[in-house]
Parts: C-alpha cells; sequence; structure tokens
C-alpha cells in the first residue's frame, strides 16, 4: 500500500524469475520489516507459494498483514486441501470476511471489493465524524472517502476526508455529503467497473447489493491491475489462443500447448476449406500454372486488412467507443476504407507485374490480361476481408460471444477460403479465351 | 474526481457519440453545478471542444476548474491558434504551471505530473503538519500523500494522512515519514510508471528531477487511463498498422487509412517474395498441380502458430515477466511447442487425406507418399512459426524496436515464404521419382 525501499522494489520486479527455492532464500535474506513490505509488494499467487513454503508460525504474521480482498485472493491461489489450513490462521472476524468474499466470482465486483470501507451515519456532526474516523483509521484500507449509511446499511451519500476537513465542524454528516454516489452491484463483471473507474477517473466505487445495502468498495489500486489482466486476455485472444491467465514463464508446458492447440486445430479444419476450394480450381491451376503463383499474395493481403479492422473494432468495443447499433456507420466506413487500401495494393500489384515483365518478359504475352486480373481481385479481397473483419465483432457480440475471438488468425482464415474463389472467378472472366 | 450524479453520468457515457453541437445542447440542458461535474468527466479532447464552443466569458469557469495537469492536456489538444487565449484565462500561478507543464512529452512523467502536491518540512510536529495541511488542502489535488521536502526541495520521504493521524501529535515529521520513497524521473516513460503503480501497489509516485528536487506527483487515477491506452496502441500495433491515438469513430477518414495503409503495403511488398518464391518452384507445380492444392494450408499454419507464439512474448514483455536475458529459455520452451503442435495439425492434415482419399479416391496412387509430404512440411512450417514468432520480439527489442511490431500480420509474411520453400524441399525430397 505504501512506500517501499529500493532493495525491496528490486526484489519484487525479479521475482517471477526466481525458482520457488530462490524466492524464499530472497525472502529470508531481508530485514524482518523490510519482508513485510516484500510480502505485501507480490502478487496473490506469489504470495500463496511463498507462505505454504513458510514454517507454519511464520505464516500467521504475513497472511495477517492483508487486507481481506487480498486475503481471499491468496486463498483462491493455494492448492484446495491447503485452503482450510490458511483460513485457519485468521482471527474470527477476518474468517468470515475472507469465507463471504470466496463466494463472489474472481471477476465481479464482489470479489474485488474490500469489506472494510469508513462507514458515518448521516446525523452525525462533521467534528464526530473526525474523530470517529481517528478511531476508525488503522482498520480500513482507505478513510479517505467515508459512506454514509442509515440504520438499515443502505448507502446515503459519500463524503471525501477532505470535505469534512473544509467544513465547518458543527455542520451535519447529511449536510456535507453528496448525495449522488456512482455505485455497481455485487455481480457487476470486472471489466465494466474498470471502465467506470476510467472514465469517471474515481478513486473508490461502493458495492451494494439488490437491496441497496452497502457491502464494501473496490478502490482504484486494485483495478490498475484489472485493467492490465483484461488487456492481456484480449491481446491473447487476439493472437488466436485461449487466454493464458498465468504469466507466460509460469504456465504449464502441456496447459499451454492446450490452450494454444485448440485454437490452432479448430483454425487448421476451417483452412482445410482452402484445400477443397484449391481441388476446384486444379483444372485452371494445370491451364495457368502462373495463377498459382499469385494465391499466397492474394489471400495474404485479404488475412492482413481483415485482421487490421477486426482489431480497430473489437478495441473499439472493448473500450465501449463503438456499440452494437453502430454497426452500420462502421460498415460504411469500412467499405470506404477497403476500396482505398485495395486501390493502393492494387496499384502496387500491377507495376510490379509490369516491372517484372519488362526486365524479364517473366508473364509471357498476356501480362496484361494477368496484371488486371491480380489487380481486380486484390481490390475485391481486401475489400471482402476489411468488411468481413469489421462485421465479425459485431455478429459474435450479437449471438453473445466475445467479439475478441475476432482474432487475427480467425478472420484470415475465414478471408482465405474467399479470397481464393474470388481470385479464381476474376481470372475466370478475364482470362476466358486466352490463358484458360 | 468525486461522484457524479448518475444523468451526468450518462451524459459522458454518450458523449463521443454525440456531433459537437448536439455536446454544447446537452451540456447547456444541465444545471449549473452539475454542468462542473459534466465537464470534469470528460476526456481532454472533449473539453477543449466544448471550451472553445463557449462564450469567452463561461469558458473562464469551466477552465479553471481543472488542476494544472488536465489543463495542460486541454491545451495540448486545442488548435495551435487557440491555445494562447485559453492560456490567458487562467490566473498567473496556474498559467506559469501549465508552461511549465506543456515542455513535457505528454507521455513521459513529466507530461503525467500535478505540480501541486501536499509539502511538509521534516522539522514539524505532526500536529503543526495536520493544521498546515488543513490549509493546503482547497489547492492540492490530493492531501493523502504528504511529501517531506528540505529547504532545496529535494525529497527525504513520504508520510500518509493515515500515518499522521495515528502518530503523537508532538512527534516530528522526521520521525513518523518513512524514508523510502519509490520515484521516478521527469522523462521516464508512462509505460514504465504505469508498471510502477501495478507492481508495487503504490496510489501516487513523486517526480524528481536530476538533483534530486521534487517537481509533482503522478496519482493513480490518471494511470489507469494510461494503461487502457498503452494497452489500445498495442493491440492495434499488433492487429498490423500503426496505433490510431483517437477514438476509431473519432478519427479522420484519410488518417485512418493512411496508418492502416502503411503497414499493409510494406506487408504486401514483403509479401512479394512468395510470388518470387512460387516462380520458382512453378515446374514442380506444372507436374504435380495436386501440390499446389495445400499451399493455403500449410503457409497458414505457419502464420497462425507463428503469431500465438509472438503474440504471447509480446505481452509477457510489456508486462515485464519475459526479459532479454530470457530469450533462451523461451526459445527451447518454443521448440517444444512447435514440436508438439506441429505434430497434432500433421496427425489431422494426414487423416484428412486418408479419409479423402476412402471416400474419392482424391489423391491417386501416391496419395501416401502426399500425405506424408504434408504431414512433415506441416511440423517443420510449424516448428519456423513458433520458433520466428516468438524470437522476433527480441530481436526488436535488442535493435531498439518496440517488440509489439512483430504483429501477427507481419510473423505471418515472414513466415509464408519460409513455409513455401519447406513445402516444396520436403515435396522434392519425398515425390522425386515418383510424382515430381
Amino acid at each position: 500500500m505504501t512506500m517501499t525501499s529500493e532493495t525491496v522494489a528490486a526484489a519484487i520486479a525479479a521475482w517471477s524469475g526466481l525458482s520457488e527455492a530462490e524466492q524464499a532464500r530472497v525472502f529470508r535474506a531481508f530485514k524482518r520489516d523490510e519482508r513485510e513490505q516484500l510480502f505485501l509488494g507480490l502478487r496473490a499467487a506469489e504470495q500463496a507459494v511463498l507462505l505454504l513454503r513458510m514454517p507454519v508460525h511464520e505464516r500467521l504474521t504475513y497472511f495477517r498483514v492483508l487486507p481481506p480482498d487480498d486475503a481471499a485472493d491468496v486463498v483462491q491461489q493455494a492448492p484446495a486441501e491447503e485452503r482450510p489450513r490458511l483460513l485457519e490462521l485468521l482471527d474470527d472476524v477476518a474468517r468470515a470476511e475472507v469465507k463471504a468474499l470466496l463466494a463472489y466470482a474472481e471477476d465481479d465486483a464482489g470479489g474485488l471489493m474490500n469489506p472494510r470501507f469508513a462507514r458515518l451515519r448521516p446525523e452525525m456532526t462533521v467534528d464526530e465524524a473526525i474523530s470517529y474516523l481517528r478511531l476508525q483509521s488503522r482498520r480500513m484500507e482507505t478513510v479517505y472517502y467515508a459512506y454514509v449509511l442509515d440504520a438499515e446499511q443502505r448507502l446515503q451519500g459519500v463524503v471525501s476526508f477532505r470535505d469534512l476537513f473544509t467544513a465547518d465542524g458543527r455542520a451535519l454528516v447529511s449536510q456535507v455529503m453528496n448525495p449522488h454516489v456512482i455505485s455497481v452491484g455485487e455481480q457487476t463483471d470486472q471489466e465494466e467497473v474498470a471502465r467506470l473507474f476510467a472514465s469517471e477517473d474515481l478513486s473508490a466505487i461502493p458495492v451494494v447489493d439488490e437491496a441497496g445495502r452497502m457491502k464494501g468498495i473496490v478502490t482504484v489500486d486494485d483495478i490498475v491491475d484489472v485493467v492490465q489482466e483484461e488487456a492481456t486476455e484480449d491481446i491473447q485472444k487476439f493472437g488466436g489462443m485461449e487466454a493464458l491467465d498465468d504469466p507466460y514463464l509460469e504456465t504449464g508446458f502441456w496447459q499451454m500447448v492446450r490452450k494454444r492447440g485448440g485454437w490452432l486445430a479448430a483454425l487448421f479444419l476451417g483452412e482445410m476449406l482452402t484445400a477443397t476450394a484449391m481441388s476446384h480450381y486444379e483444372e485452371e491451376i494445370a491451364r495457368a500454372v502462373v495463377l498459382a503463383v499469385f494465391i499466397p499474395l492474394i489471400i495474404s493481403s485479404g488475412g492482413n486488412s481483415g485482421s487490421q479492422a477486426s482489431t480497430l473494432i473489437v478495441r473499439a468495443m472493448a473500450l465501449a467507443e463503438v456499440r452494437l447499433r453502430d454497426w452500420w456507420k462502421v460498415a460504411r466506413r469500412e467499405v470506404a476504407s477497403g476500396l482505398a487500401l485495395g486501390g493502393l495494393l492494387a496499384s502496387i500489384g500491377f507495376l510490379r507485374i509490369l516491372v517484372w515483365q519488362a526486365v524479364g518478359q517473366t508473364y509471357g504475352e498476356h501480362y496484361l490480361l494477368i496484371g488486371a486480373t491480380v489487380a481486380l481481385s486484390l481490390v475485391g479481397v481486401v475489400l471482402f476481408g476489411t468488411l468481413a473483419g469489421s462485421m465479425l465483432p459485431f455478429v459474435l457480440r450479437r449471438v453473445g460471444f466475445d467479439p475478441a475471438s475476432a482474432s487475427a488468425p480467425f478472420v484470415a482464415t475465414m478471408v482465405d477460403v474467399t479470397g481464393l474463389v474470388i481470385y479464381f472467378t476474376t481470372a475466370n472472366l478475364i482470362l476466358r479465351g486466352t490463358l484458360l
């Protein structure tokens, strides 16, 4: 929570690169008070490993310094058979709190929140509130915002410490509090919570149950981690695999192969359609082998433009910059982009064929027709790639899937088959009677 | 900073979808005190647009509520010719602060920091410190951490409000402060600052100059935006384009086409090597057209496995989970993954050829040799893709480029040419004397 010395900071930074035995040794090398700082600076999974390697009597010292939300994370990261023993280390109040938190899903507001927050009654005076908070402050993660609750624990308003500080001491809390509080429900997804923090510039959000009773607060320092995690998940889905959940070097080999192999095999099955499509055009290739030469160039252009478009839309959706109802606006824009980008590649491709022909007579007497076929196919393929890549995230979201599954490899696979069809159809139109 | 009513929150959420005229109208529809909340909730670019549409006498009211770091952002977002007029709205002190901030790059610590922070002298007593902070609190963005400076403004330590609160009132600030403060330099990149916040669970980091004099603080609520922005940049680079910098729907059409077209054309030029490679194998294709059938399947498998590997490594590098010196550990792991994943696809591919042969006699008498060629090529191509995809980010970082440029399309392009060479070399080895 607070400040750490530089050697402790260096140890934290290097932590994930160390073996478990090395971690234990490094931990021991620090002085007592620095050990606590070091322990607090680690991620929950690392804290769990370290705790379980300590002698039982030491575990208590470090485990009890964690606020209940962090303690719950550690318990969640420990192997199932160790969990009861960790819970026993806590005092009765803390154990009850941690158990309550464990009932929430890890990635909703209830799983993120801290049940210890500063609470005030509306009928207190400002001076009473300040002394009351002074008493509470040792037990709280933050006293900088205090929440005003009625007798039924329903949230009435919020007051910052700073507001109390600058108010008249005899005023009532209900007079200085802000009654407009943004709150979230216990089941609100952490991604939604992170978006609220970012868009509203908040430092804490209260979590309330369905009856409006306040259950805890989520603070902004918990959210920085969430934003990082969610971006990592999106990026990994984007690379065409399941999200790993753990850091790369800490993920088991077979677990990683499974998460990559599943998508890779699925993409491979989809890509098999290209073999089917190609069989269909074997006769054309046999008659004009030169057509085969441009196949990788053309289908990859479709894949690249498609992955650009889907990246843009998936990310814009994740940041709520683009919503479902914007699909038509996006489609029009992407048709225009597709034509412009397709035109650009078509010109480069056509020029390339002219130059090669001038230098080496590579493409025979029909080089202009070949050039036209390649150029026209490029416009078609890039246009299709752009449109498919930008619309796929909308379709996925509409049917309830995560738009981030519209990964670069997924889009490329989808576009490859169509690219072949576009290319050979164009060739049949332009080259019929000459090469074909 | 604090809490916002729900209608204001709704307006902020819908803001980017409105035209400038609609934005001005919605703004006017709110009551005076809500307008300020609404204004504070917008992004800097939106604040600039709104301010410039207001009558001059109103601009002053809203512009002056911004803390200096946010005011500097607004000035940066306004057209160059409007900037002097915006600066004139500020009082002398604020104008000097904002001008000083404008000298920093937008994405380093100096550009993020707020020059107003709570400062204490080490020789004050705790009681003196509390009353002094009470006086300062109206002017500060946060008083929850106070920084202890000597007479030369050098940073000596930090003390949280909560520490002061629970300490003996007659103790000296130098006795209760924590002298181990993590600080950053003015030029520290915002990505580095964000990583520190995430790994150390801080809520504020002081910024010091080379002489150790404290210049300002960066608070965690500014960092949530930074983390989002940096992830967006990485994701867009990952999709094979330049980062857009602005939300998708707010980016001008030609600007977007330029940012996508540049990379698309570069990838196209690289992909042209496939046409050169294919020309080289025209003879083989003419003799065994069946070979052409599997080209898209084989090269795309290399691209997909490569993009998985590069995604994993690029993200792990961004989070500092993997460092340059880990390259050998990663290489060994990826060789093993490549063999496992290649073996998986090879089995599926071989099976597919057996089934198609059994059903339709598709591949003639040499179907087993064709199957072996495809299977062996798949192992080679996936192994190469995995290794190239995982090593490219290391190479890019080593020579000083952003590893995130190792995008899925970039890796796929790199692997396509090699994939063709691997495939036709394997074919020449296995099919020489029968089909070739």
